[in-house]
């Protein structure tokens, strides 16, 4: 029998049963040195964290978190609750000798991610190993995007066109859950989906934004205040609270290498769901990713003959692409949820052989950095540099 | 604590580790009044099914699908064997009262589906459910389908159009599997993929198929013997062998109430990995499903104003669509494994609230008998009746 | 200045008005020997030929077309009246020694389209040059399909998937315009849209089919009596009359070199305006065509690395593809019209050289015993061999 | 016979054959109130201009501009020339009482393009009309777009999404030709390509861009000299010369009504060969085009029921659609050509009825204010204010 990975969760909500799904789902699929176990889940609510446990396949359940730290039976703490939280937790957790996965964006400030990127470096001395969950990272297309480019086959980067596209808050009348708090969330559509396309495009680029110039913008200046609350889904009450982050958030870029690009972070892209897109031209060739086709990478060889080019649609279902051996015959999709199933299986395997996943707390500092110059430009007008680590 | 519905399984290659991955699921994901528990797996090889326990997450193995059988604490039987298997093990199972389901094509035969029609209706009156693993039914956009034209938005259908297009064994290398031998899988292409379809059709549009006119082939007629195969690959011997079944089959078809229909299943589409595509024409609208984009609907609704009028590509994650409130938000995609999740979803509640499952074997006769229609078809060059029930 | 090619056009209507806007824009999109010259078009009507002449730009008309014939300032007769009138008006032509284009189908029946086959064989040898008008051919992208073909880009053809899918009649009150009438049309959707993909993926392919197992259908059986009629549109009056042809043909073929194919050619494809699509599968790629996406060419190469297959949406506008170095810069689309420009293109070309053009009236010919063996066996429920030219 | 519209064009590479193509056709195409004439075109090359007359269908020819304005049988100039010269030739022109339609951008400067909206607005009053030659929008889709929002389809605007993407200049050795000189052409992309993007995105919301922040970006910073050069292609010789015009321009906008936007005009999008796309968001709906596919209209109808809302592909070919009614059957598609047959359409009509036709020389200057601060905040690195005209 392989050794465990004990596992202790905190935040059982949307983050929170993905994450769980992926838990229960990746022993089965890869082999790894470490065996996950599901330990115990932690949330506010008793009554909600028993049902989450039950429901989620957790051993047990807290609505402590420091005793989930505590407990000599948890090796790994992976952090699912909203951003207020993720310092606090992820120090403790650090001091305390736990690998820390947490889910993005690493932190709600500049500085808080700093402190946590530092007791990150601290503890990885240690064999403490800290990873934040930037999941499209290991959506296979996305990760077959960037063995591409760092093979070569599009050349030297020229253009990033990255969107995050969703909808659910066009409604006027859809309440003012955490997400729309400043307070809990740090930011609106920056943080949240921004943060996504920031990470994405400089993992797959290999490339680091220096500086940006951007708008931010709040259509919809008040909501009700909401009365229960789950997912992205919510009702409302008569009363009415101020929305206290970005509705959309639009910024473009320079990128070392010399690329330029557009990035664009809105909830109000009527009928986009899920629309992250990221389109990377270079001089050899292009790429295209479209997360509502996950199962999908576009690729434009230009090195063909003039003839025969065109955007090819890889369908990213073969066992020679990243992750997919472990899955279904070709033209069989996978899902959302195996993004969080390939994140468990990479750190998993860096825990199991004693190595540093990556996206590290560093990594995600640095998307931190560029939030932080987005609300800058956004304020002052003006181009602003992206602060060094 | 729900009650259990204490499962065996017979076979664990492709479709074992699909219905397993199902199995681990569905407890989680949706509420359901049994507790689905993975009492045992079976296989011929000692070594073989207990790797796959382990892997699969199966609590114990055996070698011997008599004693899964036989065991108290196993309430249902799946099978998901080849098919020269189906009929001995579900006549057994249903004999010792257990339920079953039943992997497609029910069975190499129309006599054997018979028996087992037959049998699964005695048992029916005993308490016992059967049903046929006729999993892309279950596909969200698949299940909206039917349930869009059930709501008459198409009018009365004139046109199904009907392909279920692989390229797997193109490479005229590619080694003889069990799946290209007639005295195991029955047929080739037909019962394997064409199977799917014929039921998809019927399903979707309520209407039965009552004649044929086929075409089947083999256009490559010997391979190299296998050396090993797993799921749908395998590696090949200098020794070659006959291939006794179809690489592809093509009908026209004649449905009651007037439509008409072209059926192609081939596993040599170049570069069609999983193209089950099928699109229905209405008197009112037209409606357009593709597997390698599952999570879409294509929806003409011809009772717009002209200019209005479009194929709309509804991306079916809504909570509004049949199984999706159980998942992400919208625009987070499922996959293939979900059809076995929401099948056994299905499954499960039949069972426990005391009804028959959909498929049932009777309706996999019926399939069957299309089947042997186009066999028979093709053979003698003239348009065939499908067999009465 | 350019030596003339004097055209009198027959019909007016649809056909009509793309050959006339062909015939006015070729001189100027392409370099040509002979330069066309637009003498006289000839229509029933008095009135509707004299508008047409001045809308379409013909130096002079007639309502006589044996006055057009007559002519010494014509060269060339072009043919763009229904079905029934083909015949007479080509020998008629021919024997005066004009070259002549006629509109596909060649004929309403086998006998007609022999004795035209043989006439045009016997002007052949006075320097008489005759050409059908299948205009599809002479799409860029089909024209690209039929090099790559030709180049072995896709190996063997196995499968040949062809479908032109109209919707235009869906309405049970569209009038009973000569389009539904079979002395005048010869039959419905076979001879007008099925006879196009016959054509077209014969050309594609290189090879011809050699036997069909058909079925056709009437759905709507009796329509208002039309009151007046233009192109594809009309209005009825109340007074109602028997549709005598078929709405929908389809069938299964095989070709020689072993290619099996599926055809659907159909008027109630709701939603599907022009569709015409056609898909082959090689042993070593595939190839995908449709009208309604003209400028692009769907292309899979499995020759290249496993990783980086994919169908490539060729966007078939370079200056490298055929016919395009004549229009604009790459990625500015042309449109249907244009095939009829370069239908005349490349009939002006081989008039000029004194080459015979393509198709010939043995290629309509023989695309016209393909769709008799399709209604014999629809007739007999049967497997049926198309005859010999 | 119809009163006649006299044309005398200057210059006739690229843009001067697009026009011919639409002038010689336009007469045929719609019923207008005046017959086109091509009475004249002039260019600098004597031998040049001499093929081109014959080539593209003009009566007359002349290598001086000045001569085509006196002439008394010109009722209109069509300035199809580098933006160097359209101010000179086009204030000669009103100034002699000619009608002028002149392609964009307007002018090389602001300066410029008000002295010319200036001598349009007092040339008005004399009953002489002027255009300028935004083509796309007389893309049917585009036009479509347009009476959409007009009809509250889609509600408030949120998000305007513009891109124009091509690639004709990725390699380093294309050469110099003058669309890259600043004296010749003003800008790059920007004038050429951007300049479109923010005509039809202010045309189809009926929303002026009001602030821009911007970056411009020039990839390759020398190329060979040309030695000769038609339209966009060229070869070039051993010497190089400096590329004085931007190869990408990106700005952020903010539209009067609260809409934010971005805006992408590049050369350097490998595989991208004429992508104008538009992405509109709204608080009812959302509208999408690309050029790539210009005959459709993607739209999504977020006032219909949650399980039906999907993005609908409308073919834009019903006689429903704007200019349609001129052209083939739906689904048979037109080209880029159509959209200058449709703007001569709509100017001879204008002049035909005595209107002044849209967008006016004060439109196109409007245009010209938002390319300068796009311009000063490339080089200022701060949000900028579109002057007011």
């Amino acid at each position: 029998m392989a050794e465990q990975l004990r596992v202790g969760m905190v935040g059982y909500a949307f983050m929170g049963a993905a994450h769980s799904q992926a838990w229960r789902t990746v022993n089965h699929a890869f082999d790894l040195p470490l065996w996950a176990r599901m330990r115990v889940v932690c949330g506010r609510s008793p009554d909600g964290v028993a049902a989450a446990a039950a429901r989620l396949g957790w051993e047990s359940h807290t609505t402590d978190w420091r005793s989930v730290i505590e407990r000599d039976d948890v090796d790994l703490v992976d952090i699912c609750t909203p951003g207020d939280t993720h310092a606090e937790i992820a120090l403790a957790a650090l001091a305390a000798g736990k690998h820390v996965l947490c889910e993005k964006p690493l932190a709600n400030s500049v500085a808080e991610a700093r402190e946590m990127a530092a007791a990150a470096t601290a503890a990885q001395a240690r064999g403490v190993r800290t990873m934040c969950g930037f999941n499209y990272r290991r959506v296979p297309a996305v990760a077959l995007m960037r063995r591409m480019v760092e093979a070569g086959r599009i050349g030297e980067i020229r253009h990033v066109r990255a969107v995050y596209l969703q909808d659910w808050i066009v409604d006027p009348e859809f309440p003012l859950v955490w997400r729309l708090r400043k307070e809990v969330a740090g930011s609106g559509a920056l943080g949240d989906i921004g943060a996504h396309i920031i990470d994405l495009t400089q993992f797959v680029t290999g490339r680091s934004i220096r500086s940006v110039t951007a708008a931010t913008e709040t259509f919809v200046k008040s909501r009700p205040l909401p009365t229960a609350s789950s997912g992205l889904s919510a009702s409302g009450s008569a009363e009415r609270g101020e929305v206290t982050v970005d509705d959309a958030a639009l910024f473009l870029a320079r990128l070392d290498g010399g690329a330029i690009a557009t990035y664009e972070a809105t909830r109000f892209a009527t009928g986009r769901k899920n629309g992250l897109r990221v389109e990377l031209n270079g001089s050899l060739g292009s790429l295209v990713f479209d997360f509502e086709r996950m199962n999908e990478l576009g690729f434009y060889d230009a090195t063909l003959p003039a003839a025969d080019q065109g955007f090819s649609r890889i369908l990213v279902t073969e066992p020679e692409h990243p992750y997919m051996a472990a899955w279904w015959p070709p033209g069989h999709l996978i899902g959302y949820e195996h993004s969080f199933t390939h994140e468990m299986r990479d750190l998993i395997e860096a825990i199991g052989v004693g190595k540093d996943p990556a996206p590290s707390f560093t990594d995600a500092l640095q998307v931190q950095l560029v939030l932080d110059a987005v609300a800058r430009s956004a304020a002052t007008a003006r181009w602003t540099e992206v602060e060094s680590i």
